[in-house]
């Protein structure tokens, strides 16, 4: 509690969570009943708990697109985890003093990807695995990764838990990489929001701004290339610049999901006048 | 944080939040970690952020049902926002101390109607646009609005942002001045709730306590008028007092909706015995 | 707030929540603005509110399955009432320090089973009915178990409030005493998660590591006995300890529910070699 802490004790961190739980199981309401316990005074912040069952791209956009509206030092924990029970790694990137932990299955690619972070330091803290006295073989999310996260929270140096790695060799995610060549790209839905906007593994500005826009696959037709809904014509498609750091289809007051039947992981190719 | 405050500095005050942006997509996340980082030590409240896309008469009513349950201090905001990168206003309402802030396109609309509030006072805070450094065209409940709550729950004055403003001028809802008769009543459902109750645009007690009271749109048929579940007949129809502050229309343990067949939005007709 | 308390009042206690009302109607946050600001500067943690609506024997399910994990203090609180407005009487249980509050129609069942817990005492708390000044007949969730909630979580002695009585005059659930024989246990479908895996009404160990293992209803066919999704065969099915303390049917990646035709509240049974 506040009250309890001394003054040389660091100020409690604020945690943010990204899990596939889904709100109406009791799962992520145990995990944060652990962070009360563990890291009292630690503000928790829900990023999203409703990546699609084991999507481990669309989480990684998911936290790639939001670490850097936390506090400065802020621990975020991603947790898709298909690989639970089996010895996968648990890892954490350190970016710019923000601190993001998960299983290792490419939950972090994305946001290791960034262009703007002036440091980058990974760890492998596998060794959480061995701290807690009542491991579940089926959630570590509760069990092994909110207490990890606690432990951060409140001050605890991940170089003392397990040994820095480097970064390169955290697992990747194939659609990190996208295949962006001069007139061309090829890409992925990375993610369909509420309002049908298509999010692609292509960032924001990383095309330039190109003129003759089209869209090839999965159908054609032309694309306006625009920085808010208000420079596309009404019900016309464009490729916008949106607020989440990459590139997204968008049709004004429309689905672009339902105009061009796409779905999340479908493949989508862009040309336009190099 | 808290230790880092002086004595001289009021306490944190709650913030609550209404958004169309659902709890699936990162935007909400986003939106408290920036009140998070901006507000530290302010507790947030989710209000709701499952109303219908666009919807602004169903944000106005949650807004108007949900603020008097806050603390005498609060800040509350709600982002329904069409005109999003258009140059629609952001404006504020004080009433009885607490602070409702929003795109001034009809969300204030009911809660301005309160009978029972002793002071009402309105703040064009449109200035807030121009403070943050990077603002997202599409994206100013996080870049924007969140950033200005965060600065009234630390203390900030409205009328130092924006100048005040006569609060007959805020945008209104044409719902919300419903057609109320002798014997005869004309509104409109605001909202259908979990178990299909039908919130209508009439506050309670506007019609004092009807008799012979009937549904002559969309259906034809008796209504029992009732303060609680208990006083309908089981299965039986019944026009409720609720918990609210509005009528709502109600079937004993089942879906008015489905048994009226009714829609958000739809227009509803009661007549009594005048 | 914090700054506020005196250094005899003791520090503010985690409420958790569990209801029915799902999070899309402002009920919730309305439960929350009023814990705000009743008792101002407690964490509050969400278990579920994806409750089926009126299922006392899920809701009964998450509390059991939670409870557990929050700070040894907890004050945690169930709704899912469907004799709001009846005289149904209000009742809290307290496990080992922490207190769970719900309306006494079985919501506290299966926690009070709990084998593990060193201290149990019950009360009935059903004078809160008589504090509040205005109370909504359709809504005591918000007008009298949260103010409840807040002044026990302030330090509140159930003891003044109401009388202590016989933990086993609680309001019992049918379920809470499965039938379990040599080689053979009836039971039922308590909670459906959001992988397929279909929760029982039997505690995880209840059955010992049964040989022979065959789900005999709804249809025939073996099971591996499993702690760990990894020990059963892709696509196989198993009965799994779980994490929430209770047996669960499960299929390897694939959704138990689904496989054997299950929904919440069916009738299972299962046979071993005695």
């Amino acid at each position: 509690m506040f009250t309890a802490m001394k003054k040389e004790t660091p100020p409690p961190r604020t945690i943010g969570l990204i899990t596939d739980f889904g709100l109406s199981d009791p799962y992520v309401g145990q995990m944060r009943a652990v962070l009360a316990r563990k890291a009292p005074g630690c503000l928790v912040v829900d990023i999203s708990h409703d990546v699609a069952p084991f999507n481990v791209a669309q989480a990684a956009f998911f936290l790639a697109a939001s670490y850097e509206h936390f506090p400065a030092d802020a621990v975020i924990l991603a947790v898709v985890d298909p690989g639970v029970g089996t010895d996968r790694a648990i890892v954490g990137l350190e970016v710019d003093g923000r601190m993001l932990i998960a299983p290792d299955n490419g939950l972090l690619a994305l946001a290791q990807k960034n262009a703007w972070a002036a440091s980058i330091r990974a760890f492998d803290l596998s060794a959480a695995m061995d701290a807690p006295n009542r491991v579940s073989h089926t959630f570590h999310g509760r069990d092994v990764l909110a207490p990890l996260a606690a432990w951060l929270a409140l001050g605890g140096k991940p170089g003392e838990l397990g040994r820095e790695i480097d970064p390169e060799t955290l697992v990747s995610l194939p659609w990190s990489h996208p295949d962006i060549r001069p007139g061309r790209a090829c890409g992925h839905v990375l993610h369909i929001d509420r309002f049908g906007n298509c999010v692609l593994n292509l960032e924001a500005g990383s095309l330039g701004v190109p003129t003759g826009l089209r869209l090839t696959v999965p159908a054609g037709g032309g694309l306006t290339y625009a920085r808010t809904y208000g420079d596309m014509p009404e019900g016309g498609p464009g490729l916008l610049e949106g607020s989440q750091g990459f590139l997204e289809l968008a049709v004004n007051q429309r689905s672009a999901a339902k105009q061009f039947g796409l779905s999340m992981g479908d493949a989508i190719e862009l040309a336009w006048e190099a």
